[in-house]
């Protein structure tokens, strides 16, 4: 079928899919992930649900709708929106994941009441939702199916707050880094974007099925939880530049060129082995911070200017001693004059990691969001950074960068949160979090 | 050059353009709109500005940034940044230009004391912006110029409300339509949403490119201007359905089926012959709503009841008297009991033009904002509609939609404004508006 694609795959589910047939031919009924689990779960009548005829949990990631038009498609066009990410795998998706134009992310606080049961209700309809619309599939309880039908590469990550530990009953599994960074002087922070008991993260290349499965995932759970903030970021769209061209943020610098391999890193860097906190094999951090752009001051610094706070120039994001975005930074260079040639009060030196084991995992994302009274602009940058233990490698470097960074006069901390990302699953029996929860109602 | 493409024009620049010659061979300096119109105008320093090297005014759209890039490029794979859409021409581009997956609506206010030469000198910065930042290029006083480079069909498309008539004392000019619909029952207008004195449309395939033309279109006018209301819509992202594919809305609803064809249609129904109101001929009107739905109850709704409400099936958005989208309605159809198999009431029936005059064309986006407290969900239409004539075409549809639609229960309008969209120009010498505003000063 040329509507759809598969992108490279490194996990795969365990549970058993079959793609719909076409419409012509007698059709057994499709076999969902919640069939595998538990045939009669979550009392919605199916039938009705995925009665249209063109249902489908299958691997190509065709659904509903897309169908319609599936004649129409020239097979030399690239069709995307059938693409899609693995859910299931050791760890969650969504982190590893080559990055995706949008995402959606909403804090959410347990109402009050909740424990340990709630959590894990919670936390099952989200792993069951998420496996589906991942794989193009409505939700079980999915109202709008056609929406789910274009996945574009969407992905779900799920974190757990100190509150939802606290819920649950279970702080004493709580990996000692899962607390509220120190205040740094930069930070003006607002409770509007602070810590949340659970984050949602929703990320697809089309902002429609970013929006379709926020909307799914929040109102199968709405009695349990209220939302505290939800922040839509962006990238540059799929395919307006060449795959793995570095993002630039809305000050224009190219933003995120020195990131850990999945391939190599991950394993050193991101992904927690369990020994200190077991529950949390495979799984990771998730540090938030909503970082506001002073454009109209920005504006005001000429082009020399801004790549020497930055220390990179600004058309490709090399560093000042190199001629392309990649090549390493030579903080020692010195000009005929003997001043560094990148200062060392600009980004990239403070930023620089002391060691290899203070290095993380970024996952930017843009923001631009409607101006408030008097406001031109209302912009920045959603930072998503992901290590093992915020405490070794993020914090040395946050820290580092509060005291002295030559771009802290143009950028503002506006929110800040700490979340344990849990393993991901690897069978349709399993639920995220359930390592830290089973037995615990 | 595989980087960049560009789309169907059927309307040209009058300006002479160039492309830039590769950064090794001798570069003759580039010829720009604004040299075209001024050599010195604005008084910034373009040499400072431009001197990055790659600076392009040209066909081809390449400009700044993406050259870093290029030799990575794939030439089988379809790099979509490039493509530019047409700024000159008779109408205004990001009205008949297919439509893109990005809109950024933003309402204005003139500040106090504005008059026609304030006005004028808005236009005439919007216009040259515009002019350059659909082509690929930055803007004049760009400051991040980067950001231009990767256009993806960008449409900058300007709006006149009654206030920018009044501040320039010409509404004797004003076309009769320019006014306030009338008060439709099913409104709950929040003036917070409502009518602004100028209207900037912001179209483009990537919300990067969004982003930073309506930042450059605000920063530039600031002084004189303020935003009342900013709104961002979506549709389906580019190449994730075959070209051509009908909208979804965030109700899972195919929206926009029936549309006037720009080859054929327009100059009866969109574009103004300047008959009545001789400054408009080539322009036309933009009416936009702002539609909240009300998801929560909707999804109470079955799927059986929801295609009686609308008059079309889910799944393809075809009548349901017929089996594909485009299929004619037949609403004399009815069953064995002789009940119409489209009720009277769905919103196709009741939306149904009484003639070819009252078509109009659609040009609708999702809106799906962050959530106000105890919400679940903020999303709906930002419905776009362009006619030569509000008041022969699109006021008596919407006043039968208001009398009644089986719809109406679960779509709220809460925002409405009304907008003269001045002709286009086809010449560097011209800007937007000068049919109305030449001589006024």
């Amino acid at each position: 079928m040329p509507l759809s694609g598969t992108s490279p795959a490194t996990r795969r589910s365990t549970c058993r899919l079959r793609t719909n047939p076409p419409r012509a031919r007698p059709r057994p009924p499709p076999i969902t992930v919640a069939e595998c689990e538990n045939p009669s779960s979550r009392g919605v009548s199916r039938r009705r649900l995925l009665g249209g005829g063109a249902a489908a949990l299958g691997a190509t990631g065709l659904g509903w709708g897309i169908h319609a038009v599936a004649e129409r498609v020239d097979p030399t066009a690239a069709i995307d929106g059938g693409l899609t990410e693995p859910f299931f795998g050791t760890h969650q998706a969504g982190i590893a994941t080559p990055v995706q134009a949008h995402a959606q992310f909403v804090g959410l606080d347990l109402r009050p009441g909740a424990r340990a049961a709630t959590l894990i209700g919670i936390l099952k309809v989200w792993t069951d939702d998420a496996a589906r619309l991942a794989n193009g599939a409505p939700a079980l309880a999915d109202t709008e199916p056609e929406l789910a039908a274009a996945p574009a590469r969407l992905t779900v990550t799920i974190g757990l707050g100190s509150g939802a530990f606290a819920a649950a009953d279970v702080v004493g599994d709580q990996p000692p880094w899962l607390r509220p960074l120190p205040a740094f002087p930069i930070d003006k922070l607002d409770d509007g974007w602070g810590q949340t008991d659970l984050l949602l993260q929703v990320c697809a290349d089309d902002q429609m099925a970013v929006a379709h499965a926020v909307r799914v995932l929040l109102k199968n759970v709405r009695s349990l939880v209220t939302v505290r903030w939800s922040q839509h970021g962006f990238r540059h769209a799929r395919r307006s530049h060449p795959e793995g061209t570095t993002m630039r943020n809305l000050m224009g610098q190219v933003d995120g060129t020195v990131n850990p391999d999945p391939a190599t890193d991950f394993d050193e860097l991101v992904w927690d082995d369990g020994a200190g906190v077991p529950w949390l094999a495979g799984g990771t951090s998730l540090v938030l911070r909503r970082i506001r752009m002073e454009l109209d001051t920005w504006e005001e610094i000429d082009r020399s200017g801004r790549e020497l706070i930055v220390g990179r120039t600004l058309d490709t994001g090399a560093p000042l001693t190199g001629s392309s975005e990649n090549d390493a930074p030579d903080f020692a260079a010195t000009d005929r004059y003997g001043i560094p040639v990148i200062p060392p009060s600009s980004h990239i030196a403070r930023a620089q990691p002391f060691g290899d084991r203070e290095r993380f995992h970024r996952r930017a994302y843009n923001y631009d969001d409607a101006p408030g009274p008097g406001q031109t602009s209302n912009s920045g940058l959603i930072f998503a950074a992901y290590q093992r233990d915020v405490d070794a490698q993020f914090r040395p470097v946050q820290q580092r960068l509060a005291e002295f960074d030559a771009l802290n006069q143009w950028t503002t901390p506006i929110g800040s949160a700490v979340y344990a990302i849990p393993p991901g699953v690897t069978s349709v029996e399993d639920y995220l979090g359930s390592s830290l929860l089973d037995g615990r109602t």
